[in-house]
């Protein structure tokens, strides 16, 4: 493995491709006739088929949860503080699966794949599609890797909704599910935030209805105001606080539009790193998905009513200072599964960093989580 | 007076424009040569000059207060719930006055207003200007009232901040501040939450670097984004789940970018009906005179250091569910009063609505404040 990998590091990987050719039937009534998901995996799955992992990725994320793509990487794949060799999600004992989500702009079918007939990017014409749909896709993806029965679903924010969904539409195949930061559904103040991020966008005029791609442009500005809104519900008012206060960038006021203050800068700088990175159209398709999340909707608001299904038992975790989704969102799954009789084990962190503590290490968080992979990997034969 | 105006109503007002001569020092070290104030004034100042009270506002606010501009007016006064004929600032005993600020929209000296030696609109070249400078154009407005003393200063949120800083400017000119859901100083995420607005603002094509007068156009689309921003911070959360929840605007979710649930419909018709009431420019401004008021600046961090030049008695108030400006920041402000000795009366509101709660009619807020205001009005004579 070259020098600059840590050996802790699942270290070089390398996505592979699948092309599904049976059509999927979307919540919202299209069907995709083919689609293709993109995935990685770590570690090795042993010949029982009972190590395997799904990690389901969050709003923003992809399918490199680990490692690095090749020696000019400057990082390393988003969960590389939890998963690796030896590490919270050991890949010496799990055979480790994360794919990027239907909708994606990582290389699974997504709004700037091209549209099979008329080999223009789909653009507005790729269908919204729920958590539930990405759920029976990664069923999909499970019966081509081989894997019945996962011994743990995975997920922090939008990734632990998909957990919930792959307890409610699979019970049988999955022995664990981990609910990291999650929510069963979004708040009015959380959709409020994600209605102003599209709204951005699509009022850019770079946007053209979502067919920018053939305009040769993407709506930058709209992105960008998104991604820093996102930013602000990520941190806590604590950490921003810690992190940047009221320091100044050069020591003074401008009195002009210039960044006066350090957060300014971050929040500036964030935003350009993410355009060219992301796609406009998959933005709003994620947080669609996040607004239409509500498990219990079909049973009037009863959660307890819609997790009746569920058999798996449960990790469900959350952080004190997480004001995007706070611990009393997660208690409410807790609860619920209580109510029906459920094996759950529930930790509040205390932690300062909001609602991305979920990617950090913190040494509360990983001796919980940790503890509870343990027994995971006990059980495995 | 017409039908439709409550006899607890100060009725038909109408504006007063003073135009100042004399040149005005700005904190940024610029020089405004000439500028006017557009003020109302309700109730009758008495023959000693004892019982005038000037209100301050908030960001997006103006200078009527109370009552209706015409018979055509849909609605009164930003503060016609407190201003009145019997209310809480009760205008048959009291002189009130309250000012659209210097960089305003409404009527004072602003971006918009045609710059003495072009006859173009300023825009951009309109300084930026802070909490002091306004309270010294506000203390020019006295002189020409011949308001020498105001028996109280009071205001909410950014108002707040200029009655504070009316404390430490002027402390011989006002024998009472009423501080409402305010912040010595803005956090980080405060800075943030301004910092994403003013640039939806200045990365809409329609900007023109502020110039969009001159092109007979205006950044709607960053306008109507800062305002839908701006009211997510005004309600708390709960207030929002209170009020919309995930309420479904047509009964079930469309698959699609029109309005799903209710909260979405709120946030486009409130950043509708702002756009073309209000000037970007002086949006950009107002955010920026947030973003630089501390006084504790100078002293280091020392609030109560920086508090000792003040000589008037304090009522301050909060919100419990009051996130942008949380009582936190209040009780900040209170000790640091305290530490002066100086005679502070606090009350932290018990209150659903968050940030905007001081424009509320809530009773214990309404006692609170009504009472205070009762012992003003008995020590003028």
């Amino acid at each position: 493995m070259p020098d600059f990998i840590p050996p802790d590091s699942v270290g070089l990987v390398t996505p592979t491709t699948h092309h599904f050719q049976k059509p999927l039937q979307l919540s919202g009534g299209e069907t995709l006739s083919d689609y293709a998901l993109v995935y990685e995996t770590y570690g090795e799955l042993n010949t029982s088929g009972s190590n395997a992992l799904l990690i389901c990725h969050a709003l923003s994320s992809n399918h490199h949860a680990a490692g690095y793509h090749g020696l000019a990487d400057k990082k390393p794949g988003w969960w590389e503080n939890i998963v690796g060799p030896g590490k919270t999600i050991d890949t010496n004992h799990f055979f480790v699966v994360c794919c990027n989500n239907l909708g994606g702009c990582f290389g699974s079918t997504g709004p700037s794949t091209a549209h099979p007939s008329t080999g223009k990017p789909y653009g507005p014409d790729f269908p919204i599609v729920t958590v539930h749909d990405w759920v029976t896709s990664q069923a999909q993806l499970a019966n081509v890797l081989g894997v019945d029965t996962w011994a743990a679903v995975i997920g922090g924010s939008l990734g632990g909704m998909q957990v919930l969904q792959w307890s409610m539409d699979y019970p049988d195949r999955l022995r664990h599910a981990i609910v990291i930061a999650a929510s069963s559904k979004l708040t009015a103040q959380n959709i409020a935030f994600n209605e102003v991020a599209r709204q951005a966008i699509r009022s850019d005029p770079d946007f053209h209805d979502g067919r920018y791609y053939e305009h040769d442009t993407e709506p930058q500005r709209g992105l960008r105001i998104a991604r820093m809104l996102g930013h602000i519900t990520y941190l806590s008012d604590d950490i921003m606080g810690e992190k940047f206060g009221r320091d100044l960038r050069d020591g003074k006021i401008g009195f002009d539009y210039n960044a006066d203050f350090q957060v300014e800068s971050y929040l500036r700088y964030q935003a350009d790193s993410f355009v060219g990175n992301f796609d406009a159209n998959t933005y709003l398709l994620m947080t669609k998905a996040l607004d239409y999340f509500d498990p219990a909707g079909p049973t009037h608001g009863d959660l307890a009513k819609a997790f009746a299904p569920i058999k798996s038992r449960f990790l469900v975790m959350s952080f004190t200072s997480d004001w995007r989704f706070s611990p009393e969102r997660s208690r409410e799954i807790v609860k619920a599964l209580h109510d029906n009789d459920l094996n759950v084990s529930y930790a509040e962190i205390k932690a300062s960093h909001g609602h991305d503590a979920f990617l950090m290490k913190i040494p509360q968080y990983l001796d919980v989580f940790g503890a509870y992979m343990h027994r995971i990997e006990q059980e495995i034969n």
